[in-house]
């Protein structure tokens, strides 16, 4: 049999963004102005081209859909469970981005709406956007344990307790000052700067994420 | 635009069973008996049926061309570059699986010939297939350091020594022993049995991994 004596599936792509935002993980999504689920929010996403590859389709329709651009994409799963798209058999390619600021975003194409919602106000989603965006928040909260993700989602210097603030967001629990001081510091993914952070109280030391522990994410890229 | 409107590409499934004998790291392989490649060897795999979930086309496939059937599958990733495939636009979706016992196969289906090959010796592979793989080899290393995925190579019972050298032949490289058996204990994922092992020397006593520590890789289903 060939390739041509199948009958083919449809293939989109679909991108998870993610940042830290008012003290809350936050999530881009889309308000679609297209059948099916028009007027329901999705995840950023639509149709590969028959001439492009998966990263590329996943960059063009978080462009067109949110203004984004210049992330750095790391693929998260593919779906394709049958009966998950009413259009028929459609298997999504997944993509997750961690941002570290809130960007701008501007809808356009197909999405009349584009905004930042808080995790824990999340509308009911398109399609199995809620199942994706669950698989990306899991995968997310395993990572962080004991590879240097964080960066992604850091300013450039920040104090030990606003990255432990960061990573308490992310699990959503309490973590114990000692222990995770005790952990990080095991972990040797940052380093102290020679600048402080004066606000109320003593000023803090600032730290940053070591330029070798960032290389080596970014050389694995397996998420991300 | 519908779905109808798109050029559709096709899907494949392409799966990479790995398991460890004869102190190597060893891969099953098919003989392809079509166009194109044939007469090259390959991972297992083939197209997706229009209306069978993707795990479901990994499952058939492997069954079909290797006589393999009841492993534990996870998702590895999709591999949708252009070219990749002299047939057309296909996309493919490869799955992995750690066996521990050297399962016997059968050739069947697509495939002229199976068995296992010795990831040292392997021959030129078809399509992308040597990518494929190397991206398998590189996940299991990584993940090999933090998380308690050996037991699914291993036999229940072992000897510290018999993991440490199991984890030598996955990391390919030599560990100290002190350092290999503090960062196993550490990781709180094996247990002492009541059983021993005699062979030359001293009786030395057979660990297990820990049923909770299994328990929690498995309900995270995010490889392996």
């Amino acid at each position: 049999m060939t390739a041509e004596d199948y009958p083919k599936p449809s293939v989109t792509v679909d991108v998870v963004i993610i940042t830290l935002r008012d003290k809350e993980l936050q999530v881009l999504l889309i308000k679609r102005d297209l059948a099916p689920y028009r007027g329901k929010w999705a995840v950023p996403g639509g149709f590969v081209h028959i001439d492009e590859a998966l990263e590329a389709a996943a960059r063009r329709e978080l462009r067109e859909e949110t203004g984004v651009s210049e992330v750095y994409l790391e693929q998260l799963y593919t779906f394709g469970e049958l009966g998950r798209d009413p259009r028929g058999r459609v298997i999504s390619v997944a993509y997750i981005a961690l941002v570290p600021a809130p960007l701008a975003v501007t809808a356009g194409s197909d999405a009349r709406e584009a905004r930042w919602w808080p995790i824990g106000e999340l509308p009911p989603l398109a399609f199995d956007h809620n199942q994706i965006l669950q698989y990306a928040l899991t995968r997310l909260r395993y990572k962080i344990e004991y590879s240097p993700v964080g960066f992604r989602l850091m300013p450039e210097k920040f104090t030990l307790s606003a990255l432990q603030k960061a990573y308490e967001i992310i699990l959503g629990e309490p973590l114990d000052k000692r222990n995770f001081r005790r952990r990080i510091n095991e972990a040797k993914v940052i380093e102290p700067t020679d600048t402080y952070h004066s606000g109320e109280g003593r000023p803090a030391r600032l730290y940053r994420f070591r330029r070798d522990a960032i290389a080596e994410v970014k050389a694995r890229r397996l998420f991300p």
